[in-house]
């Protein structure tokens, strides 16, 4: 019997316990654990896991697959407290927004008889918890992977297993500091953008006549200040430097805007044009990837996680990525 | 018979006609007018005017109810052109997103014997054009009216009956230049977020790995820069001011949130946490008012659209409405 182990029964970790248990695999247990109580009967009650333990220790024995999703932040404190308890072998990975931060706790924190291989479900919801967890929450999400240069590279075919065959979403191998330069841009000064608008218009003294006038547009640009906040302020914080340059280029930018608009320049027309066509080239390819596409097939009943064949691009990339992070390692001459 | 112009046939002006046709109305004529042989001709396709006119006088002939729909910065000329041509007695609104300029352009340019009351249909969608128009967009919207100080009472009526009996808004007495203040920050300004975002991401070396990354969180930040350029462009170049200022809050409220990160401080997480309360205090409000009502009879049939009573409360929300406009326009002692 494999066993598999989600520490943190939030949306993400819920998620993957309820796809896991919809792939409908044999042989394998699916184990969870959460310090809140009402997460774990929650993820016992919706068979999110097969079984819900309250002390990490037991959650962990011997699983071969560990999957760590908690907020950020914690993940240095689940890594010190989980390290000894982890079987020989085995494949950690986790579910953070950034990952050179993780890579780093990881190598310092982790032993070398496990793999470690970074990820990040680039999914998710308004609502946070166990009880908005959803099995299908990352069919055809992009799915950022970022294996540790110590990764076994059968481990990574387990990682790619799990993020294609089990939750639906797309494997995309990346070095974790490309990776946070990032999603600094694309994912998380959006969150930034969302909160400072909705920050600056209800303190304002008028917000009460402004709240009448609030529109569609207004619920659509502050829709991710609707987030968890906690995880927000995780984001920021493990993401510091590449996400205050995004602010500064964005600010650059209203800038720009500002001074076209005050001068009547022409030049304003064409730079919303020039964001209009942008905009349409990247959602024509964003929501080709959007069509539903057929599940790739699961491995047979019976056959092992560590033993699994995913082919050969697996672990060339992943080989590639590993080369990446070797050469960013070596001492400078 | 009543007559009913439509000037210009874009989504606003041909979503109008097909309330108007919806309605079903006895004795009125709905009669459009557009530049483009083409807007005139899917206009009448769809059923959106009776008769269609490609001349602007031909058109207004007649015409008791004048609604101008072009874009804001077309509207100065449009009023030029049509004031010769206006019918004694008839209402003339306009759906522009600014208030201030609009109303300045309509005492200076029509005729006394006309009745102007501004109107900004706070409702949209991203497709522009006659084809996207749709009879319902503006059900439940939020729908500023400004009449002019020199507004005959019975006109002001006739507006609130189109906005909340024929469109299915909601009528919100409000002073111009207040509008444009409050419009500026809740609707203007997101526009101009929503395009900084698009510039800043795809004009970065990095966009082509940037794009693979972008999410739903991308796609819902950059929604409003997927509307007409040059509707955004107007909307900037006719509330510079006010827009300016809400522009400089922002980038205040950026800076701020970047001094909290890079401080690591731990107001940064009761700001997140702030601004998720506000938004969803806001929603609540919001998508109270989104349910579906039921609309408001309709007049009669037979009934004319200058003898209708509204209610008494209409003639006095906007007698109070000219009663600030006129002591604005009082000279300073």
């Amino acid at each position: 019997m494999d066993r598999i182990a989600i520490i943190g029964l939030g949306l993400i970790g819920g998620s993957i316990g309820l796809a896991l248990k919809a792939a409908k695999l044999q042989n394998v247990e699916v184990v969870g654990h959460d310090s809140s109580r009402q997460a774990l009967g929650e993820a016992k009650r919706r068979g999110a896991v097969d079984r819900a333990e309250g002390a990490l220790r037991d959650a962990l024995k011997d699983a071969d697959l560990v999957v760590l999703a908690t907020p950020v932040m914690a993940l240095r404190d689940v890594m010190s407290e989980a390290a000894p308890y982890l079987t020989e072998g085995a494949l950690v990975t986790d579910t953070g927004s950034t990952k050179a931060c993780v890579m780093e706790w990881a190598r310092e924190l982790l032993p070398s008889h496990v793999s470690f291989v970074g990820g990040h479900p680039m999914a998710g919801k308004e609502t946070a918890g166990m009880q908005a967890a959803e099995a299908t929450l990352f069919r055809n999400a992009v799915y950022p992977l970022c294996p540790s240069p110590a990764a076994d590279p059968d481990t990574v075919k387990v990682a790619v297993w799990l993020v294609e065959s089990v939750l639906g979403a797309r494997p995309f191998f990346v070095d974790p500091h490309e990776h946070d330069g990032l999603v600094a841009g694309v994912s998380h000064l959006p969150i930034i953008l969302s909160a400072a608008l909705v920050s600056c218009t209800t303190q304002s003294p008028s917000w009460r006549e402004l709240s009448k006038l609030a529109a569609t547009g207004y619920r659509d640009l502050t829709r991710l200040s609707a987030g968890d906040p906690t995880m927000s302020r995780d984001i920021c914080l493990s993401n510091r430097e590449s996400l205050s340059r995004w602010i500064d280029a964005c600010i650059a930018e209203l800038q720009e805007y500002r001074r076209l608009i005050q001068e009547e320049s022409p030049a304003l027309g064409e730079r919303f044009a020039n964001a209009h066509d942008a905009r349409a080239r990247w959602m024509l390819d964003f929501e080709g990837k959007d069509k539903p596409k057929a599940m790739p097939d699961l491995p047979g009943a019976g056959e092992r996680i560590s033993s699994m064949f995913l082919g050969e691009w697996v672990t060339r990339r992943s080989k590639q990525m590993v080369e990446i992070q070797e050469k960013r390692a070596e001492p400078k001459k």
